[in-house]
């Protein structure tokens, strides 16, 4: 297991863990320019926050800055209501791929969507089962779009509270079981991002982290679950703040070779997201050494 | 499948559901007045309740009043930090086995912990096997005292976000092999809690509810999940008011033989634990027959 006590060069910041500080927008060039200034090597953006800046002007930044990509954050939500609903959702997805590509991420994240219309309360149905067929119906036909550009999918299994709203794949074996229906030869193309959030419950962690080998293990997210918890979507801890044993999940993941980085992504309305930005990232620097 | 739309012979009230009616306690003896008075035939009290009111007085109203219990809230809390601890949940455990047979409860509903001292916001540590091993440990010994008294032991699983903090056990998948374990003759002793509020999610579900079949089919609690859902603990939904779909999961569990009570369980700060106590229990005889 990789010693990360004495730098951060495995570091990498979501940049959804200081998008908005003090209830202003940190854009995104900004956000970019102050993980630089830190040393730090790699983030992975959100399209919402790289689609006010510019694609293209992010793309040049991050080549000045010498900044790698640790995924981008996030196509998916291939659950649908219609026809149309569909359509969308493969349009959105092949522009998410563009976009990754352009970038020069390592794989395109995907959060697969919970009950179509869900998400916005007015959920179409309740038929869970029904929704999971149309991820993977969803996943196979972006699949022959991310070949052709060499892109690598990453499902992100989502806790189960989100299950009905956000992702209706929701865990690391559920995932698998996708991955190994579309590309049972293992060919990198598609694999997982494993979050540590979102999966630290499961009794099968361990097993099925061996279970996806180095081929498969795209990502690595980390952040720390807070007892209590006090919102289900953005009370997210900073590494040791939590009960999260990360240390062990992250050699879990290294055992089987994975070697990227870890990124910190941190959903925090009360608490981080009420500090200075440079703040948290000079914290999120201190806890990748003491606490992943 | 049980037709449930022309009466509510099925229906149980797990008490926690009007425990707390518009900031006033509820106390156990009027709840089961007017239970009874509705026709409704069992209750699932909580051992707070039936302490405050009295153990043999309450035994002695389900009596006279001809109510059946579909289970006792609850043993469990199987992790400890020392000696002590230990020692403190193996007597409370056969304390509550004993209050369970004074009430001719059908089973002791186990909720097992998570890491101990998390409830309490202070964890011990971020073990979660070893909790793990701990529970596993306090139920084989509780097995014992249970089989001598003929009451059997029902682990309810709950959902992966209480994991820290109140119970390790998450997935039926999990709860079935703590069962195959300890009891792998099937005698009866040993079995489940399927509440639909924790395990609706979980893409397994309909094969571990035949894996448990019926020996093991030992409660059915519902209740629904709401898109959004504000709080962790207290925002369960009224059945039909949210995405589980309920029908279905009660076939899946008949179809084992299931023939008990259907027991609504909902802890709801914002919503039902503000309206008179009355209405709840006529709303909820009202949704069992439409939405379970």
């Amino acid at each position: 297991m990789r010693d990360f006590s004495a730098d951060h060069r495995w570091l990498s910041i979501n940049t959804a863990t200081v998008r908005k500080q003090r209830g202003q927008d940190w854009p995104l060039p900004q956000i970019l320019d102050a993980c630089a200034a830190r040393g730090i090597r790699a983030v992975s953006p959100w399209r919402d926050q790289v689609a006010a800046a510019g694609l293209d002007a992010v793309a040049r930044q991050l080549r000045a800055l010498g900044l790698e990509l640790s995924g981008y954050c996030r196509g998916g939500m291939f659950t649908y209501a219609d026809a149309a609903g569909r359509q969308a959702s493969r349009d959105d997805n092949r522009r998410a791929l563009d976009e990754a590509c352009t970038l020069g991420a390592p794989c395109l994240v995907l959060v697969v969507g919970g009950l179509p219309g869900a998400l916005a309360g007015r959920p179409a149905h309740r038929d869970l089962g029904a929704a999971r067929a149309q991820v993977t119906e969803g996943i196979a036909a972006l699949l022959e779009d991310a070949r052709e550009r060499r892109m690598p999918l990453a499902i992100e299994p989502l806790h189960p509270m989100y299950a009905g709203d956000r992702a209706c794949i929701n865990t690391l074996e559920q995932a698998l079981d996708v991955c190994d229906m579309l590309d049972p030869r293992r060919s990198g193309a598609l694999g997982v991002a494993v979050d540590a959030y979102h999966v630290w419950w499961d009794p099968k962690l361990a097993a099925q982290i061996e279970r996806a080998g180095q081929e498969r293990l795209l990502a690595l997210h980390v952040c720390d679950w807070l007892v209590p918890t006090a919102d289900l979507l953005n009370d997210r801890g900073m590494m040791g703040d939590g009960v999260i044993d990360l240390p062990r999940l992250r050699g879990w993941v290294e055992a089987q070779g994975f070697a990227g980085y870890s990124e910190v992504e941190i959903f925090s309305a009360a608490n981080w997201w009420q500090r200075d930005g440079g703040e948290v990232l000079d914290t999120c620097i201190e806890r990748h050494r003491r606490c992943v």
